[in-house]
């Protein structure tokens, strides 16, 4: 299976002992192709030209003014005029567009990814996705579905790291029946980029992502949306509390928009539980049940207190 | 008045133009009395005397241990035994104790504070706890309400810096018919300790506070224990997002039960127009009315990005 595929022409182990954990050796593509990069996918260009992990960077830009720009940039090697050109020699494909465009970029290029090659993407939402990229590239080529938490309410390539997955989580997610080889060599590439690497089902991780990103978004936003509607002087009087619970009121809303598109039901669960969270504690203070609120500091606390520093 | 109250008996203009906005004069108060330092109390000694505001910082701590350990900073002049003792010399006194205490030490020392004293507070909540406290020290000494908005999860005088006001937003909060020289006396002295002073009614101050922080943290602890109730294996997989909107739900849990408990109408009232608001993205969602959603997303945007850097 590892040779018919043919990713990898060639592989460095990191260390001899890690001979045993072959999926965390630190390969070398021949061609990493990444199609409409912004800031996720120009930050797989620069931390894979930074961690050397890729003979050559080929990038495809849907406007043309940004191919230009691409072209100036050190961590690019090739730059193509169209997304069917730039995959025809792909060892590994990262889909970086915006989520609601994946599929239709999976399919096509589908019919001009050589044989054996790899897909993956940095889509936010993953269950649609994933069944309808699997069936777009089948049996062209094999897509593993990927997340890393990485954004940020800064967008676009310009602001592109080569250190922005370090220590972050970054969701893998493949269907069940996928080639377990296909699914190792997806999740080292994220690995070697310096992310957390954990793999859970597309559904699975929609759920996770609803309570664990998109609530605490509609969250802080209807937190923005009605502090908006009182004396705009109030902003400026606030502490760092504020400031922190809604700092990501202020991320791009058209990645957003997408996002609740997609995962619109899950979301929906998590919010009308959490609405019966905020009500439990709206009663205990109307009913003055002061031993109610405070169980509920310390259990917030006690969560809280528990984050991986 | 100003020679009368005797709170100021030398005087250091910071240049020579500063003399028509005499309460920016940097003052040299004869012998700052804090009581009950804890994270804001001991802040505002370690910055009085890095800040040369004072000739003398006297201090005053509930627990003898405490007055042990505060004998040997290098920013206390002097540990008084007793809080009766603390203040009898005393040209300004902060009351640093949790918020249900203050009221109760106000009464405790108002017949040993000398004639034209002043008393200003640390306290999360304003409207009850200034009347009350005018109401104890009248006509020993005048109170001048304060609160510092530059709280933290961490606590107690440990972990107090000389810098934490810098910067920070500090209500001064005057009962109407407050003496102007006191009033422009706590204002120049919380200004002189590095914060941004904001002059407002005490019961304006509750209705802001009730919104800009109280509710956030209501709706955070509420983020946290509904998560609670998920895998914990969850918390250990978001990104930055997650982390910023529950960063106060680590908050002590003793300190919020008593700003709930004091401001518990005005929260009360934030609370339930927080949720119609919560509620209307629920239902924008719920509808696909994708219009309305990217219309709240822009909104919760433009206010975030109004906050000042």
């Amino acid at each position: 299976m590892y040779e018919k595929c043919n990713v990898f022409p060639s592989s460095t182990a990191i260390n001899s002992t890690s001979s045993k954990r072959w999926h965390f050796h630190r390969s070398v593509l021949e061609n990493l192709v990444i199609l409409a990069p912004g800031l996720l996918g120009g930050s797989v260009a620069r931390a894979a030209h930074v961690r050397g992990l890729a003979r050559r960077v080929t990038v495809w830009a849907r406007r043309p003014e940004v191919r230009l720009k691409l072209r100036e940039q050190p961590w690019v090697q090739q730059v193509a005029e169209t997304a069917e050109d730039a995959v025809r020699d792909a060892s590994l494909v990262v889909l970086a567009a915006p989520v609601d465009k994946i599929i239709e970029l999976a399919r096509q290029i589908a019919p001009h990814l050589p044989v054996g090659a790899l897909v993956t993407d940095v889509g936010s939402v993953k269950g649609e996705l994933c069944r309808a990229c699997h069936a777009a590239l089948d049996p062209h080529a094999r897509f593993i579905g990927a997340h890393p938490m990485a954004g940020s309410e800064k967008t676009g390539w310009e602001n592109a790291t080569d250190s922005l997955f370090e220590k972050r989580v970054c969701f893998v997610t493949p269907l069940p029946n996928a080639d377990e080889q296909a699914v190792a060599t997806v999740v080292g590439f994220w690995h070697d980029l310096g992310a957390d690497v954990t793999t859970v089902s597309p559904d699975q991780h929609d759920e996770i992502t609803a309570h664990i990103s998109h609530l605490p978004q509609a969250v802080a936003t209807s937190l923005a949306t009605f502090l908006a509607t009182k004396s705009p002087q109030w902003r400026n009087l606030s502490g760092n509390g504020l400031r922190d619970t809604t700092r990501i009121a202020a991320s791009d809303a058209s990645m957003w928009i997408e996002i609740f598109q997609q995962n619109r039901d899950e979301v929906l669960r998590a919010l009308s539980q959490f609405q019966d969270e905020l009500h439990g504690f709206q009663s205990a203070l109307a009913n003055r049940d002061w031993l109610e609120v405070r169980a509920r500091l310390e259990r917030g606390k006690a969560w809280r207190d528990g984050f991986r520093p």
